[in-house]
C-alpha cells in the first residue's frame, strides 16, 4: 500500500494553525482508529494522527494551501463507506472530513437543481428532495452513511442507474478546492452548457486525488407517483438475459431497477440478517424489478403483462408482486443488505467489476474453478468458504465475492492479478462503481490502454504537481 | 478571427506525404470554397488550402504526427454544419474531414450500445439504431447533414435532452487522435466505470481543439413503441413554465421534448418555408410536446389527462394532438426549420444561451430595449428587421436570433459583449448547445471563473503543447 511518498509528522505547530482557522481537529487515537483510521469492512486501516472538520469551503482552501505548501499529504474523508480503501490514510496523511459540511445551499423546485455540501449523507439528502416533489438519482446500500460528496468522487453507480443513467451526466456543476488551495467554482445549476471544457467531470471519479469537491449541484429525477415491485426465482442466468431484453420492452420508460443474485446471496441474508427470503421457494437465481411512473394503474398493466409473457416463454419458476410500501421496503433491504451479509459470513474479498452480461456467468464458473484447482475452495475447511455473484443487470455491473478465512494470504494471491486479468481479457472494466482506491490502480493495464493511463498520470501531475491529494492511491498506483 | 499562430503553407512535399499514406487530397480552390471554406450559414469564410479525407484511424495518427513535427495546423470537419465557425479553417490550417470514416463498427442489441466511427452522419445513424430497436438520444435540426463526431466534439444537445440527457451522460467511449498522432483508445462499451479518470470527458465539447474523435461508443435509447405530438397555443410566457411543470407531473416519464417559440418564429417559418402553421390560430406563444412510450393507449390518457389539466387553469387557447405518423414528420420538420427560415429571412446573427428560465423571456425584452435604444431596431429601414427566441423548456436553453441587413457592423458592436455580460450576470452560459467556436471563447469570462479558464487552458497546453489543434479558437480565445 505504501509508495515512495514520506508525509512529514505533522507537528504541534501544524495543529495550532489548523486550530487558528477555526477548524475542529481530532488527534486522540482512540478516536480515529474507532472511526477513521478503519474502513466499512475491517480490511483497510489507516494511520492519520490528526482529523481535521473544516465547515466551510474557505477552511478547506486555507487548508490545503498550508499542506501543499508543507508538503502534507491529505486524504478526503466523506461517510468512510467505501470498501476500496481510498479514503483511508495509509502513510499518516491528514484526515480530512467534510462531514460538518452538509448543508443544502440551494433547491429550485422548478428545474429540479439541488445544491449541496459535499457532507449531505445520501439518505438525508434524498428525504430533502422527496419533500419538494424529486428524488436523488443515484442510491445505493450504504445510503444512511456516505454522502453526497464521496458519492460523486467515487462515480457512484448504485441501484437505478438503468433508469437516471451516471453522475457524468446528472451533476451539473462542482465546487472544488485544488490542492494549491484555490477555488474551481463550477457549480453550474443549468442543463445544457457548451461552452469550454467540462472540467468538472475530471473530479467525478478522482476519488479525491485532484482536490477536493465541497459542494454539487445535482440535476434530480421527478418523484415518481406510483412504485411496485416483482421478485422472481429463476432456473439459470440465460433467463435472466432474455428477462432483462422483455422488461425492456414491456415495461419500457418505467422500468427503474432490475437486480440479481443467486441462490447462495438469498440464503447469505436469510442466515446472516434474519430477513425472510422474499420468495416461498428456493431458486438458483433471483431478479429483483423495480417500477417507478406516474400513473399506478398504467404500472400494473404493464407490469402483468410483463409477466405473462415471461411465464408465456417459461423463464420462471416463480414470481411476486410488491405493492405495499412496507413491504417494497422489507424487499429493497434484503437486495441492499446483501454485502452485510456476506461479510458477517467471514473475510470478504469483494470484486466489484463492469463485465459484458454474456460473460458474467462464465466468470463465476471460472473463478470456482481457479479457486477448486489451487486447492482452496470446494472441501469442507477450506480457505474459501463461499464464492457469489449478485449484480445489476443493464448495468454491465457485477459484483463477486470471495469469502474467506482471512483477508490477503493465500486467497488474494490466487486470485490477483488472476482475477483482473481474466476480466481484462473478456472486455470488462476492473471497477465498475466501487473506484480503485488504494489497492486496484496497480490492476488498471489489464482494462486500459497505456496511452490512456499515461493521459490519467499527466492529469494528476498537472493538477497536484506536489502529489498531496490522496497520494499512492487510484491512478498513482497504475 | 486571427491570433498569433502563423502557419507554414502547406508545400508540396506535405500534399505528396498525405497522398502517400493513401489519403485522399483536395486542393482545389473552388470546391474547397464551395464545401469546406464556408460554414452553414455563410457567416465565416476560411482559406484552407488542403482537405484531407482519411478513412482509417491510421491515416490521422500518421496525418497528426506529421502535422505536429512540422507545425502545421489542423481543423477537423465532420459534417460542417456548426454555426459558429469553429470548424472553418480561418488562418490556412490543414481541414481534415471526417467524411469517409463513416462505418459502423459494432452494435449490441442486448445491451443497446452502438460503436461508430466520426463521419457517420446522424440521421443515417438513427435509421440504422431504428432498424434494432433502438433510437440515438441526440437529434436536432441539422441531422441530415451533421455527424456524430461533431455532435460529441460540440457536446450537441438538441431537442430529447429533457429525455435522453447530456453526451456527458450516454456516450460511453470515444477513440481519439492525440495532436501527436498517439491513439487513445477510450472506446469502451459498459456502461458502468469507476476505474481512473474519465478522460473522454474532455473531448467531448472540445470542439476539435484537444484531438480528433475517430468513434463514438454510444448508449442507445430503445425505440418508443408509441409516440404523439400536442400543439399548444398560449398568451404569455408564464404559461409555458407552468405547463412544463404540468407536464413533468402528468406525462412523466413519457416526456421526450417540450420545445417553445413565439409569434414570429411561427410567421417566420410560415413565410420563408411555405408550411402551414401547426395551430388554426395565430398565438403569442407555441409549444410543441412530445411523449415516447411504450403503450400508446395509456400515453393517450396521460395526454388528455395533461391537455385537461391545462384547460382547468386556462393556460392554453388552443391545441391540437397529432398522432399520425407523417403529420407528426411534418410538424417536427416545422420546428426543426426555425434557424433555416430565420436565416432565409436575412443575416441571422444567432445566439445561444443557457439561461434560467425565469430570466428567458426578459432577455427578449431587455435586446429589443437595447437595440431600441441605440437606434437599430423599432423603425422600418433600421438594420435590424427582427429578434426573436425559442427554445428548449427545462434544458435552460434558449436561442436568440437577431436579424440584420450584414453580418457583423453595428448590430455585433450594439450587441456584444454587452449580451454575453447580460446573460453572464443572469446566471447564464454564454453557450449552451452550439459551442465557443472561434468567436465565443474571448465571452467566456463572463460566466466562468477566473481559476476554472485557467484551468481549461492547461488542459490544452498539456494535450496540445504545439498548439495545432484548431488553434486561436475556443478557450485559446479566453
Amino acid at each position: 500500500m505504501k509508495d515512495s511518498v514520506i508525509n512529514p509528522p505533522v507537528s504541534r505547530a501544524d495543529i495550532e494553525y489548523f486550530s487558528g482557522l477555526g477548524v475542529s481537529v481530532v488527534h486522540n487515537e482512540e478516536q480515529l482508529e474507532a472511526k477513521f483510521n478503519v474502513d466499512a469492512l475491517g480490511k483497510y486501516h489507516g494511520d492519520a494522527q490528526v482529523a481535521l472538520f473544516p465547515t466551510s469551503t474557505l477552511q478547506v482552501s486555507d487548508i490545503l494551501a498550508y499542506c501543499n505548501q508543507r508538503g502534507i499529504s491529505v486524504v478526503t474523508q466523506g461517510g468512510n463507506s467505501g470498501v476500496c480503501g481510498g479514503a483511508i490514510a495509509h502513510q499518516g496523511e491528514v484526515i480530512l472530513s467534510l462531514r460538518d459540511m452538509n448543508k443544502v445551499r440551494d433547491m429550485d423546485v422548478i428545474s429540479g437543481v439541488l445544491v449541496a455540501e459535499s457532507g449531505c449523507v445520501l439518505e438525508d439528502l434524498d428525504n430533502y428532495a422527496q419533500k419538494q416533489g424529486y428524488t436523488v438519482p443515484v442510491d445505493l446500500g450504504a445510503r444512511k452513511k456516505c454522502m453526497i460528496g464521496g458519492n460523486v468522487s467515487t462515480n457512484a453507480g448504485g441501484l437505478r442507474y438503468l433508469r437516471y443513467g451516471s453522475m457524468h451526466g446528472s451533476v451539473l456543476g462542482l465546487e472544488v478546492v485544488l490542492p494549491d488551495g484555490r477555488i474551481l467554482d463550477s457549480l453550474f445549476t443549468l442543463k445544457k452548457d457548451a461552452s469550454g471544457y467540462d472540467i468538472k467531470q475530471l473530479f467525478i471519479g478522482a476519488e479525491g486525488t485532484l482536490g477536493v469537491v465541497t459542494a454539487v449541484a445535482i440535476s434530480l429525477a421527478p418523484k415518481p407517483r406510483a412504485s411496485q415491485l416483482a421478485v422472481l426465482g429463476l432456473q439459470d442466468f440465460s433467463k435472466i438475459q432474455r428477462a432483462f431484453v422483455l422488461a425492456r420492452q414491456n415495461l419500457g420508460e418505467i422500468v427503474s431497477a432490475f437486480e440479481f443474485w443467486e441462490k447462495r446471496c438469498n440464503e447469505l441474508v436469510v442466515e446472516y440478517e434474519s430477513y425472510n427470503s422474499p420468495l416461498s421457494n428456493s431458486h438458483e437465481f433471483y431478479v429483483l424489478i423495480e417500477t417507478r411512473g406516474s400513473c399506478l394503474r398504467h404500472d400494473m398493466e404493464k407490469l402483468d403483462t410483463f409477466l405473462e409473457c415471461l411465464r408465456g416463454e417459461e423463464l420462471i419458476d416463480e414470481s411476486r408482486v410488491v405493492r405495499d410500501v412496507e413491504d417494497m421496503d422489507k424487499t429493497w433491504l434484503f437486495r441492499s443488505q446483501m454485502a452485510h451479509a456476506h461479510s458477517k459470513s467471514g473475510h470478504m474479498h469483494v470484486y466489484d467489476f463492469s463485465l459484458p452480461s454474456k460473460h458474467q456467468y462464465e466468470l463465476l464458473v471460472a473463478v470456482k474453478g481457479h479457486l477448486e484447482q489451487a486447492g482452496l475452495y470446494g472441501k469442507p475447511g477450506m480457505p474459501v468458504s463461499d464464492v457469489t455473484i449478485f449484480g445489476h443487470v443493464g448495468d454491465d455491473n457485477i459484483h463477486l465475492q470471495v469469502i474467506a478465512q482471512e483477508f490477503g494470504g493465500v486467497v488474494e494471491e490466487a486470485m490477483e492479478p488472476w482475477v483482473y486479468e481474466w476480466v481484462g481479457s473478456h472486455g470488462g472494466s476492473v471497477a465498475a462503481e466501487h473506484g480503485l482506491g488504494s489497492h486496484k490502480g496497480q490492476f488498471l493495464k489489464y482494462s486500459k490502454s497505456p496511452v490512456l493511463i499515461e493521459t490519467m498520470k499527466s492529469i494528476k501531475q498537472l493538477l497536484d504537481p506536489k502529489n498531496i491529494m490522496n497520494p499512492g492511491k487510484h491512478v498513482s498506483r497504475a
